[in-house]
Order: C-alpha cells, then structure tokens, then sequence
C-alpha cells in the first residue's frame, strides 16, 4: 500500500488537464486531452478515462487514488452534472452526467465536481493561501469573472448548486456594458482580461491622450499591463478604473458574508503591482465602518501551471 | 417535568420585549420593560433579570427553560456581546457582555444572542415562512433595511459574528443618499420606512404632479401606503421605485449564495399589494437566466405582534 493520492481534472473548452495529487498538494504526474475533438460525450470521456488509467500507471499508484475531483464550466456539484455548458462542444443544452459515468469508466472511483471557480476555491483553502481559513471569497480574474465563496469553512452551492456567480453582479446600473450572459453592467464586462481590453479600446478611442498602446494592432489586458509597466499613464488609468470597480463590488459582498479575506486569482490577478491600491482603497471607502481596514485582500498562493489541477484535486479529499 | 420551553427577547432602542415560547411557537407568557431607564447596563439587565423570573413564575416554568435567545442591535452571535449600538442608552461604544451576565443573573440558564434580523431569519426557519428551507435570505423593511442569511440551514455569522448587513451594499452607486453609516447610496436608504418616507418629499419637492400626499405635514411610509390604496398615482409610482431598487440588489444577493427564497418582513412589507410586482420584475430583469423565474419571493408568516419574541426565542432553541 502507498500513500493515499487523488486526481483532479480541469475540463476547459480546448483541453482538459489531469494530474495525480498527493496529499501536500505535490502534482506527482500531468497529463493533458483535447476536449474539442467530440461533438458527443460518450467517445471524450472514453478517451478521457484511457488517459487517467495511463496516467495511474505511470504515477505508480494502482488502488491508491481515493477519488477524483472535476472542475468544470457550468458544473453542478449536487448532482455531478455538467448543465447547458454550451462552450463544451459535447456539452451544448444537454446534461451530462459527467460524474457518475466517469466513476463507472473507472471501476467505480468516486468523482465529485464543480465548477471551476469553486474548485480554485478549496484549491486555495487545501493548499494555497487560505489554508486555515473558514470564511473568505475567491475571485477569479480570467477571461470572465469567477468567484467561490467559502462560509464556515464549506465552500456555498446554494439551493440549486450554481451560487458563487458574483462576476454577473451589477457594477453598472445604467448604460452598463452588454454581457455574454444576456445582462448589461455585470462584473466581469469590467474586471476580467477581456474587460480590461474593452476599457483600454473605449478609452483610447474617446480620447487623444498619448498612449503606448496606441500603436497595437488588437489589444490585450497583457498589453495593458506591459504599457502600465512601462509608466504609460492611460494603462495606470486603466487598472485604477478597473480596481476601483471590483473594490466597490467587493464591499458590498464584505457586507454579506463578512470574510476575513478577498482571495484573488487569475492571469489579471498577475497585475497586481496596479490593481492592489485602487482595490483596497474603494473597499474600504464602500465597505460599512467596522470592516475598515480589516478584510484581507491576498492573491493566489498556487503555482499557476498547477493550479486548476490543484483546485479539482482538492475536492477529491472531500469524498 | 412540563414541556420544554425557551425565553425570547427582543431588544429595542426604547423597549424590550420578553416572552416563554414553546416548542410549536406558541407565546405563552410576555411582558415588556422599558430599554432607556439607565444609561449603564447593570441596573437594566437586574431589572431584565427580575422581569424574567417574574414571567417563568407566571408561565408555570420554573426548571423548564431550556434557554434564552436575545435579538439585539449589534448583537454579536460568536461572543454574545452587544458592541457599539449608539441606539442603546447604555451601549454607547462599550463591549456589553450581554450574554454571559444574563446567564449569571438567571442562575445559568444558556443565553444565545445575535442581531435582530438574523433572529428574524431563525424564527422565520423554526416557525414561519421559511419552515423546512435550508438555503434563504431574510430581509426586514423597518426604519432600516435588516437581513439574515441562511445557508444549508444555519445563519451566517461571517468571520466576526457581523455577516448581514445587506441594507448598507450600494443600491445607488453616484449621487447616492447619505445614510445613518457614513456611506452613501445604500440600499436602506431607499427602501426602509425611512427611504420610502424620504423618496415622497423629494418626488413632491420636484414636480407640481397632484397627490393626496401634498396634504400632509410630515410624511410616513403608512401615508403613501394609504395613499395608494386610494389610487394616488404618485404614491403608487414611489413603491414601484422603492420595489425596483429592492429587486435589482436581490438580484445580486441571489447570484451570491442561489437561495430557495427570500423572504420580506417588517412594517414596510405590509405594503406587498404596491411592491410584490416592482420587486418580482426588477429581481428577474436582472438576475442570471438560470435563476430567472425560479426564486420564490415570500412574505413573513409571523403574527407582527410575536415575532421579534418568536424570532429570539427560536436562537435558544439551538443552544
């Protein structure tokens, strides 16, 4: 018998990445499918299962693996059901029923799942820079806006599973930007990557103030940050503006759970040297009196290339 | 031996409220003391004291009280202090130790303490709208804005004992109104006896429109509420616009933590015939489609009369 290890899988739109985990959060072996090569369910998650097999087999730990944790876009992690996941090419309006027919795939392995910002959640909590914590919020800064919340120490599904979905709170009210979710003014049309860009293309073009990124083609929340890097005011702006936004929502989700910390994650979240002041200081100009200067704002303490590995792999010791 | 019973308290700036409750959220025995006789907390809580074992003689329980459970402002559940109410003559900015030397003065009876809306919210759940729920949101339309968060059956404290306080999140984010907290623009500020008091002068002050309101010396909540059920437009347009407001922070409450319902109590939630439909429309115009339509809005099921009692008493019920 060798030590007791767990796998966790992160299934993206284009790839899903697997490791086996051990219990210090040690990614002892990695793999990586496409998820894009099927338009059906049945043939990904038989490849899927193939690759994990192989991958039992080379970590060396045959009836070691003590479950399987998934972090998955519209996870549900009550019925272990992947819901209307339209980025998913196999996912479209259906369910799929992703955690009981990848257990049996596995000779009966017990899988749990959830979406992928929650996974990052007890990721963080494991191992990361919330270990010990039994109250904070997760945010994560991606392409879109992300968040887990954790109140007494378990990570919040709600009623129906789904909770956790502050990147579609209003930060706008009025003339806010349209939104992939079909709503306009929510969180994530501001501070996600893709946010960022939209501020600097809008600012840029509202104005005749000299700016590095004036001379980019298409760009990114990368260019801005380099910009920024670089002293450019506009980019300084930028992040200021996009700070300022999160701070301000993030009082008001102080006010609801009163964490002792705001966790934040992501490729935005590496910007941090421009967004931790504006951040900070509209928190606590919003967030009521007696919050003031004491809810933690900390970043990720996950090595990125492992993280969503991690996070999944977290949920597995759960079981 | 007789049944079990608890003691429930309610605690207000001018008076505070004491009842024995039984199991089934009957109000066997209350009585009423005055809050603002002392301006220091030892002769109040003798004289509490006393009350109390005045009524445990008069309901027959003596040996019967399983507990006591107290709702008071800025009652802190962790520690069982009362810490800076500036509403209580002798709260002042003190740390109370309400709890503990209650619990001396009735000779060791186990005493529970929380803010008034969280008690709200555990009554709700122990005898009222919210019975078998596990996952719902309290809010309570006073002269302020209260809540109380229940997640997977319990309240949410937070990290500090203060988690709740959704009446100061930002309803209004430019231009706000000032609230009693410092900030502005809080939901309160617009959407308790108070805002709804307030919305009626500055919407007479503005425009010459006719109503039934310009009549009146100083304006309550209750006038607009009988205003229109007289069928003043304007009155009718201020609880749309009271209810929008409302329904549109829901909408961000319920991306937070996806509840079975919410529930609305307190004075303010009599007027359900004018706000029932601006809430219901607003909530769902600007929640995620996945919740849309799907979170029931309800009403207190509490005799008003009882339920700060009920609500207090139900906390002892979990000692």
């Amino acid at each position: 018998m060798g030590q007791d290890l767990v796998i966790g899988i992160d299934v993206g739109g284009q790839t899903t990445k697997c490791g086996v985990v051990d219990a210090r959060g040690t990614v002892i072996a990695q793999t990586v499918i496409r998820s894009d090569t099927y338009t059906t369910f049945e043939p990904y998650v038989a490849e899927l299962a193939e690759a994990l097999k192989r991958l039992i087999t080379e970590a060396n730990a045959e009836g070691n693996i003590r479950g399987i944790g998934v972090g998955a876009p519209n996870g549900n992690y009550y019925t272990g059901n992947i819901e209307n996941a339209v980025n998913l090419t196999w996912g479209g309006t259906n369910i799929i029923e992703f955690a009981k027919i990848l257990s049996e795939a596995m000779g009966g392995i017990p899988v749990s799942l959830t979406n992928d910002a929650n996974a990052a959640a007890v990721g963080e909590m494991t191992y990361g820079a919330a270990r010990g914590m039994k109250n904070f919020i997760m945010i994560t800064l991606g392409t879109g806006v992300g968040s887990g919340i954790v109140i007494n120490g378990e990570v919040v599904y709600g009623h129906d599973g789904f909770a956790g979905e502050l990147g579609h709170t209003c930060a706008v009210r009025h003339n806010g930007r349209a939104c992939n979710c079909g709503k306009t003014g929510c969180l994530e049309t501001y501070c996600s990557a893709i946010g960022v860009a939209r501020t600097a293309r809008e600012w840029l073009e509202m104005s005749d103030e000299p700016s590095l990124l004036r001379s980019l083609d298409k760009i990114t929340s990368k260019d801005v940050y380099e910009a920024a890097k670089e002293g450019d005011k506009l980019a300084i702006k930028i992040f200021e503006y996009t700070g300022t936004i999160l701070g301000e929502k993030l009082a008001d989700f102080i006010e609801f759970s009163a964490p002792e910390a705001i966790v934040l994650f992501g490729g935005l979240a590496r910007s941090k040297e421009f967004l931790t002041e504006p951040i900070t200081k509209a928190m606590n100009a919003n967030v009521l009196p007696l919050w003031r200067g004491k809810v933690k704002l900390v970043y990720s303490q996950l090595k990125e290339s492992d993280a969503a590995i991690l996070g999944a792999s977290a949920l597995a010791w759960e079981l």
